[in-house]
């Protein structure tokens, strides 16, 4: 396969790429991101691009004037290279370059820590997108079916294609990538519903490039895992804050802020920059070309995904409570402003009601739920919490809304489980132990920290039960002109940069978000006559921290006094499922029917859930008899 | 539902439309073709519309700079109308106004008639695109599922939906469509291979506005029927002839034409033009909204198609003869520049090979080949004849060049099956008769019109069987500066506006026509170890005129010397096919199959065609003792 240097202006980037590559994949592998609305079907004429040196092939097209045509111009989805070249790429054919789609300057995606998700599934290996190297044997005057036919007969050989089809401007261009290449191409096939589509056809063997990213868009975090689509291994977990948070804490608030003008456009415009910006740093850890990205699975909770997707969710907080949609099919995820490639497809995990989405869904999948036989209880803690109850035989789900302290957003020191978070807390006497994730210098808690020190605190006395720091207990209260506040680690100690102090705000945050989420847990189980004893297997899920101390959050009074032996603690839950069906085209299948057979219960003005919640406004909670284990 | 009054500028169009209609589909209704290339998706940008009185709603969209916005610009694929309106539709936004693909003034597609073909085939009335109306019932909190997934469960019911998808534009519509349009709403639903997909959805009930059209896009004709969707009934069949004729009289040259610069978009184009043409005769004739018209079905030969889906056509000629593709799912048809609805989709008929497309296929399935017990033989008179023989067990295709003389171009006084073509002559001593369609004053001859001309010619030794003309047979035969020429009809005569003559030429090409015709079938049928005796039924395709004199076409020498009575007329086969396949989901899936398993035979280069074809070069044949009946 020929090789050509091909130079972008007014860049002056320039990148080596093989004979047949569009222009517009050329340029976004060097990191000049074209405007291809029509995601490359040449139908949009967005994607204009001037030949400065060098030649260029292209199917004819309607979107270039005679003018444009005799000044060189060419569509950058349907160009490709027949020699070196240089390319000017005019300021209007760009993506929004100085506005918010691209990420500000310096912010960068953190990697961070996540613990792996309980391992009940094994599935197979069956990527929802995936590279197949074809070897065609050449027509002959027996045998001369169709370019088109020759390589769905090829891809039927293995068993795995059902009902292929492909867009017609790949078909443009197949009759001359196949014979320039020799017959070898690698085509890229993506998963819709009951068919399977080629998005994407390449000269030569690329297979081994193939990447796709999960996400988990929370409220107030979104997190991301790269995974290498040819192995199932994760290659890299990156988190940043969800910049939806500027314009509201939660989804009532969110929802509220789509009604505005524009609202809806600038709210699903801050969920894509993020997702962008995780994207971004991926391709620059990784030394990845954003091309072979080729699909993104998202599960988020049901208000985030009517965002993402930019469609109204007001009905979803307007009694009966009815979102627009639960599942959809494969997207362009360029339709949804997501830059991967320009053919890639975004898929999302199927919700079940407004207020227990497709994250809930992926956590059942994540933890085995619907294939368990004994009782199970899911318990997704985050800004908002879900619980679920149940087994292979039934499963009901809530949703409790807890705020976003436990993913330390809203927090005086709070931060996400990266580097530098403290975890684990241990105080004896005048002394502190923090344990941070990769022993770095402290940068403040993540949640598993605010649980662990608020535990710590209370059993030291320096808390009482209404969540008040208690001064005579601990040289490290001090008074602010806020209240009062403990200091966890003096600026300097550990070489902190900072001091990194816990408030009585704080506190109360983490009593509030406590209080929700073990009310709602109580409430699913009392009204399905279940008691906690029932329980054999408590999945404890969210973004906390790589580790969560079960005894301390059964201490602050967030978890149920169960025995310790039926806890585990899964991570993210919701970005472990959305991998699990990334990668097996059965899991995402399953996924339906476990959405659709999932029940919900609302709490939203249930009187009993009102009096619980109130009752749990208390370390541990008022009624000390639920917790046995520490009366004792 | 409210209705609006609303005004286009600068045509100063007014048209009343419905709350929800949007400005796009407003425009088309009235005419105006806004440039829409994604399909009404939002996300090109194409259809830029300025607010110059009224209210729309709309939501927001990218597309649009701030400034814009300020200017009441909006997308018409998104706005729609919540007040009286006047929109102004800027030039940028139209389709190429001045270029060729709006028809050339005072070019109407002509009316033609067809007999219809064979009746066999009684599939149940199941078409490929359809409107449903649906009476939805509101959410309360006992039935809470999301909007869309309400329209799906209603669908469910009917039995007939499998898999419903739908576009995201069409998902961030429904919320507010379905709780305006009081839970009443018509959904457009298309079959596109194994899912079925609602193209639109439509406030109150709309159902009985459904129309589909089906073509045959022949290498000289194209032919096309209005069909209403919901009673099957067909409205109307006009003709044009090809664009692309200006460009090579067969699909040789034509693909030759095609390997020009801009050659391909010409001939694309050329097509296109022609569709458009035929539908915008259709849309004036019966006054139908081209939103109604939400599917094309075509059957053409494999050229054809691959000029219509503007692919490169060159490996057809090319040894080993193999084609970009034979067949196609559903694309969107204004994507290949069909204007219908800008959601509507075009649909192929399967092609066979390079030389047998899926007009075959149309014609094997209109005539029940691939369900007969006897031994079946199909002859489709065009400018490329197709010869198929075969029953359930096995069918077998040729094809031949026979240049357009059947179809009545390129010959002195030829025309369509329209009003006042001749298509029967008998010659009784000097009287002759003239049987025209509809009776009309004499305008040209058709296809059957030269078959039986000729025939007549030569019973009365006004032609010899070298296809000269004798002058001292008739006095109307009369010299010219290009040779002989016959006079069938003085101007005057009947009413005629001119002479209408025969010329040595024309039956030059009749008499190759013919050849080439009869010799395929001998092959074909001698390969096969068959006799013409074996034949149980042959079907006479083309679009000839509204009968055929059977005798008169055996005794030229185009048809074999078969039993009267085996033979039937069916018309333009590919027309039928394709129209059965609009109305039957059943149909068109059997089609791809039936396809697959027709075998072609290639008779380019084959000695024993070559001499069959120079012994057919007579009339009726230099051996006459293959055309028994008419030694007798």
């Amino acid at each position: 396969m020929d090789k050509f240097k091909v130079t972008f202006l007014p860049d002056n980037k320039t990148v080596e790429v093989e004979r047949h590559r569009t222009v517009l994949a050329a340029a976004i592998s060097c990191g000049i991101y074209i405007n291809s609305a029509c995601g490359g079907d040449g139908v949009c004429g967005k994607c204009k691009i001037i030949l400065r040196k060098g030649v260029l092939s292209s199917p004819a097209s309607g979107m270039l004037s005679e003018d444009e045509t005799e000044k060189n111009y060419y569509l950058a989805c349907l160009a490709s290279f027949e020699s070196d070249a240089v390319i000017e790429v005019p300021q209007e054919s760009r993506i929004d370059l100085e506005a918010p789609k691209s990420p500000e300057r310096g912010e960068q995606a953190e990697e961070i820590r996540i613990p792996e998700g309980n391992g009940a599934r094994h599935e197979k290996l069956l990527p929802l997108c995936e590279k197949m190297y074809l070897q065609l044997p050449a027509p002959t005057a027996q045998d001369n079916i169709s370019d088109l036919d020759r390589v769905y007969r090829e891809m039927d050989k293995t068993g795995k294609i059902t009902s292929p089809t492909t867009a017609l401007v790949n078909v443009r261009t197949l009759p001359r990538l196949l014979r320039d290449s020799e017959w070898k191409v690698t085509v890229t096939i993506a998963r819709r519903r009951t068919r399977s589509e080629i998005l994407a056809f390449e000269p030569g063997d690329t297979h081994a490039k193939s990447f796709g990213i999960a996400f988990d868009i929370g409220t107030t975090t979104v997190s991301g895992q790269l995974i290498d689509l040819k192995s199932g291994a994760v290659l890299g977990t990156k988190a940043a804050y969800n910049r939806q948070a500027a314009y509201g804490p939660d989804i009532i608030t969110r929802i509220i802020y789509s009604q505005k003008r524009e609202g809806l456009k600038t709210l699903h415009d801050a969920v894509t920059d993020t997702l962008n910006l995780i994207i971004e740093g991926f391709t620059r850890e990784f030394s990845i070309d954003l091309n072979t990205i080729t699909c993104v699975f998202i599960a988020g909770n049901t208000t985030m995904m009517h965002l993402l997707m930019q469609v109204d969710p007001r009905h979803i907080r307007r009694d009966p409570y009815v979102p627009a949609f639960n599942s959809f099919p494969g997207v362009r995820a360029q339709e949804v402003g997501i830059f991967i490639n320009p053919r890639g497809l975004l898929y999302i995990a199927a919700g079940i009601s407004s207020y227990v989405g497709g994250d809930v869904t992926a956590g059942i999948l994540a933890c085995g739920m619907d294939t368990a036989k004994e009782l199970c209880l899911l318990i997704d803690i985050g800004t908002n919490g879900e619980i679920v109850l149940g087994n292979s035989e039934f499963l009901i789900a809530t949703s409790a809304s807890a705020g976003p302290a436990f993913e330390g957003s809203g927090q005086s020191c709070g931060m996400r489980s990266a580097s530098g978070a403290v975890q684990k807390v241990k105080i004896t006497g005048k002394t502190i132990e923090l344990d941070r994730i990769e022993n770095a210098a402290p940068r403040g808690l993540c949640g598993s920290g605010y649980i662990s020190a608020v535990a710590q605190m209370f059993a030291r006395g320096i808390l009482d039960k209404n969540g008040k720091l208690v001064p005579e207990a601990s040289d490290r209260v001090r008074p602010t002109s806020e209240g009062l506040e403990f200091v966890l680690c003096r600026k300097g100690e550990m070489d902190a940069a900072r001091d990194i102090v816990i408030t009585e705000a704080d506190i109360e945050n983490i009593k509030r978000a406590k209080a929700a989420i073990y009310a709602a847990v109580s409430i699913l189980v009392r009204k399905m006559s279940f008691s906690i004893r029932d329980i054999k297997k408590i999945f404890v899920a969210g973004g906390f921290g790589t580790s969560l101390d079960i005894d301390a959050a059964i201490a602050i009074g967030l978890l149920p006094d169960a025995d310790r032996a039926v806890y585990s603690f899964v991570g993210n839950s919701s970005l472990t499922g959305a991998r699990q069906m990334l990668l097996s085209q059965e899991l995402y299948r399953v996924s339906g029917h476990v959405a659709g057979k999932t029940t919900y219960l609302e709490l939203s003005g249930d009187h009993e859930y009102m009096d619980e919640y109130t009752a749990a406004l208390f370390f541990p909670h008022t009624d000390i008899d639920r917790f046995p284990s520490l009366k004792r």
